[in-house]
């Protein structure tokens, strides 16, 4: 059992399955087939967008990376959340695809970025001189790190501010689905609607193998991208296995109900921790990521107990972070909570 | 009905087994799963080698640029035949992955190099002077290019060369259990017992879905891997599907057996080729492709009736490549043959 | 006349005739000639170090750049303090010199780290893992970006910080000359004996017309820097008139003399201005460069009379920074301190 | 006495006489000053180009390495000629500056690139595919390594199929008053007029200390050099002695009278050693730069007497590369040709 992560849960029983129903005969190679096609058109029906570029790849950071880099120059700065995961668990694949360019970290409550810290720090960085990187692009993530989520009007003041320097916007969305199941709005609404140029959207957390759509509002964008995308080694020769996940994914709202579960256990689960003494909720919880403040000891009686999960220590207390995924159950979440209580309440039987 | 590319076949039925067995409960996400473990296991053990580092990966572009960028500075030469897929095929990500250096393409019959002249370049570049961009690296591709494949001895000829003149020595493997399987030797003896200190241990084409294992015999060359995999956007969260892949490949040595059909049947369709008048082969056939030159019009007849295949044209011939997998059966190979054989007959019925 | 940089000041006459004296005739090209090995030599001898590699260049940018690079690979994360020029005023130099290494800005005042703080950062990046860029190397910059100096003793605790986690030690010193004559101490106690491995030494902001050394007192880090120099489009052909003048530069304690001026001539202007009421001395004045807060109004009349500085503004102040340099006069300097009394006091006439 | 190189040279008179004049007080820093600018509206006005952007750096290869980063992705080709300085002798500057494009190596008799052997390569790249780098630029460089020279027919020939296929047209110019001078046509005609939309004109191995102007004919091309020449360390503080050496080295016809000189005495170079038995002229002299085949014993003959130069040797015979500057004399000619007389025919006096 195991609140870990949404990174370490099984593959939805309909992406497996329709894995291995695309495994019956031969298909073109490198995206050229009949899966890949079904799901790229799926993608530009959800979003309403019938003009977006879909590309697909087999993992966040590559869609990240490859996105960002066809939006900043090698001498661009990309302005991002301080706790921005392209910024702080990609190893540097951001400068590596842009060939240079500078994340710009701005620091915000909950995880988010208000459109008074980024101008501002547009301002500093302006006007654009030889000698200082200039402003390239934003980039949000919805979710955000903090399990916070951004509505459509915040995504659009923010890219509001970006548009006025000419910045286009990316939006990381490895967790897009949750963030718009939270909302109770269309994809549309949360991402290009609210001035959003390019969206990583995440398969992978929510029920895929290894599948995220880099999905281009802006055409113009999407130029460079088969390139950047085969030099990175991101082209599958069989690449209808990553087309059949996107296209699962999309069918039947999968997407959608997995990250309806996730949210509703992480619900649940905030609501029980929230009840009980020793335990502070240090985010809202507005999608499927809880983090709970307890003391330190709970923090290890909980780890002795075979619970694994990211932690971070300040003060004599451990922030505790715990994510539900498309599978996690009511019993998952009721015996976390139990075992909270007891870690917290000292009562634990080693 | 499809002699295409191996790139093109469907997943062998034990590895989409085994990735489905693999999906029954979480596991330690970035390949810290009992899966990709067990896969390095047999790796090592397969090639005789504790100490390797096994680095999987979903390509084979992304296995060997990462691997020669382990290898090779910024401003080092990657020595390699003219036709080295490295260099014509994978759109840059070698100069990309190294941040600059240069693949030198020699010329060489059937596909492969020799030491003479290896040699020869190395006189060239050397001795090593700031203006000119030294050589760093030989990399070698068996089977190669043009189907046919280095034996042990021509291995060890070659990396003998490199040794001289300081230089690692890797493998593109893509179809190095094709070599094997032809060659009758064991991997070891095609690989590190020959010199070779890095080889991308291909699954793909030989029925992974996506996935290959980066070899490192020579430790220090693995430092710092785990870095240039994770900034490249190469580490998968839930590792285990590639590490499962891998761990079936090389169970029960399902990835000899896939071999030796490909390569049989390819020697079943060279024998039939080779008696028709009208048909020439164009290399040896010694592993799993056959390379046959035709009139265009028989080309032209064949792509009539619906066969795809890559082709180059020169001089009023056509050469087709034909490429025998895993799953090609004796009936697809005489179709194969039929079919040529009426349109260089020009009694095809359109 | 003019305090605006050191930067835009001329060459001194021993620099400008030792070129002239070099053009008497032909010599070896990139740098194989007399004048080059005369002063690398002249360096070797007053850091007493008959080891180390000396790298002549061009410009600061590009000495940084090129050093750091041998230092931190692409995926490495460089400490340095906030403020560093080579984050905030090379457009990026150093992640394309790296290739992608990121620079860490550490908060300090007067322009300075401190140990804890480095030690602070080096904590939160360990250990090192995939995930995270490692850290990779500390830069110091000496005079600081603030006008301060660090003493030898000060140099030394930071480097003991960067030995405990394996990390080389760069220093960043334009203004290194400066710095030694604000510490009376030697070259050497400043940089090498202190923990420094590398050292851009500055020649153009103290009298040199564009020539740095880039001096590597820890010689496994040379080996690259041919390479990369050369790459870089930094070797110069005609590489005598760089060698001419730093042999200039360093021949008869012109160097320190020059900064000598310099300083004593901040000094002078520091404690003018220091004695005004309105005006404050944002930094401590231990080098060239003097920063001081005046109003708003101030600067502005200060501007309207043909003054050009640097300066920022916040919260209705101004702060300015003038910097002296090797032809500074007490006359140039009193004539500032006259401006700026009557720029305060409101008494200009316009 | 030498021929070595024209950039083993001295700087001229008049243009260190410029450097000196303009050190008599402080300039503004970074290109703005008005050295600098005189030298670009002169550039502009030598060719006819008000609009041209103009962007002095010290060296050809940085020159060089930042136009073609201005023309070609990282994925990009660059059709060169095979023995073009920019592939042979710059240690990867364009490999580094574009991040990752390739050189293609064109052959071509006499150094020069037909129209025909362009578009067969051009052929070859075509169409445009995600695997293979696609062409994006072709460089000329006039005068060619081979001594020999591009006339404007011949470079509009070139430029026009590059224009079918979309490709920016760069030239190296490291000896481009010289291939005007030869050609008796104006710098228009043989650089824009002709299909040139960048040129690298170099001063510095017909004068200059270090400069070389960057032009850009086709605005859309500048629009990045600021910002590339900075990160690549070339933007100098006291920028006005690259401007005044550029300035000095357009007045009154110095570019043009020094390049004049170096082809006449090529001339009489050539003409002397051709009507000795035993030497072989290997290329039309049609610059400044003389080949000469001679026996491997006179070579190593001149070699002892103290004669420096860049020789190859192949089948029992050295060519040797001997080229004249714009300070070489009448006397130093003859006394070369009398050299080479009494070396080949043995009659040397050791």
């Amino acid at each position: 059992m195991s609140l870990r992560s949404d990174n370490a849960g099984p593959v939805a029983p309909a992406i497996m399955a329709a894995m291995a129903a695309a495994n019956q005969e031969a298909a073109a190679p490198y995206g050229d087939d009949p899966y890949t096609k079904s799901a790229c058109a799926r993608v530009r029906d959800l979003f309403e967008t019938p003009e977006a570029a879909v590309v697909p790849v087999a993992t966040g950071t590559a869609a990240n990376a490859l996105g960002l880099a066809a939006m900043a120059p090698p001498w661009g700065v990309i302005l991002a959340h301080a706790d921005a995961h392209i910024d702080t668990d990609e190893c540097g694949a951001v400068p590596f695809y842009t060939h240079g360019a500078r994340i710009h970290r701005i620091p915000g409550d909950e995880g988010k970025l208000t459109p008074e810290a980024v101008r501002a720090v547009l301002a500093e960085l302006s006007p654009p001189e030889v000698h200082h990187m200039p402003p390239a692009a934003l980039s949000l993530t919805n979710l955000t790190e903090a399990g916070t989520r951004y509505t459509p009007e915040e995504v659009r003041a923010l890219a509001a501010v970006a548009r006025e320097h000419g910045l286009p916007v990316h939006m990381d969305g490895a967790r897009f689905a949750n963030a718009v199941a939270a909302c109770g709005c269309t994809p549309a609404e949360l991402s290009w609607r609210a001035g959003v140029d390019m969206l990583t959207f995440g398969a992978t957390k929510n029920g895929a193998m290894a599948a995220e759509a880099l999905v281009v509002f802006e055409p113009a964008l999407a130029a460079t991208l088969g390139y950047r995308r085969k030099r990175g080694g991101h082209l599958w020769s069989k690449g209808w296995y990553l087309g059949a996940q996107l296209d699962a994914y999309l069918d039947d709202e999968l997407w959608l109900a997995n990250a309806r579960n996730a949210n509703a256990m992480a619900a649940r689960l905030a609501d029980g921790l929230g009840r009980l003494a020793g335990v502070r909720l240090v985010h809202p919880v507005e999608g499927n990521i809880v983090f709970a403040a307890i003391s330190e000891r709970a923090a290890d009686c909980l780890a002795e107990q075979g619970w694994v999960f990211n932690e971070s220590r300040h003060d004599e207390a451990a922030v505790i972070r715990l994510v539900a995924g498309f599978t996690t159950t009511p019993a998952e979440v009721d015996a976390a909570i139990t075992a909270v209580s007891e870690a917290v309440a000292g009562t634990t039987k080693g």
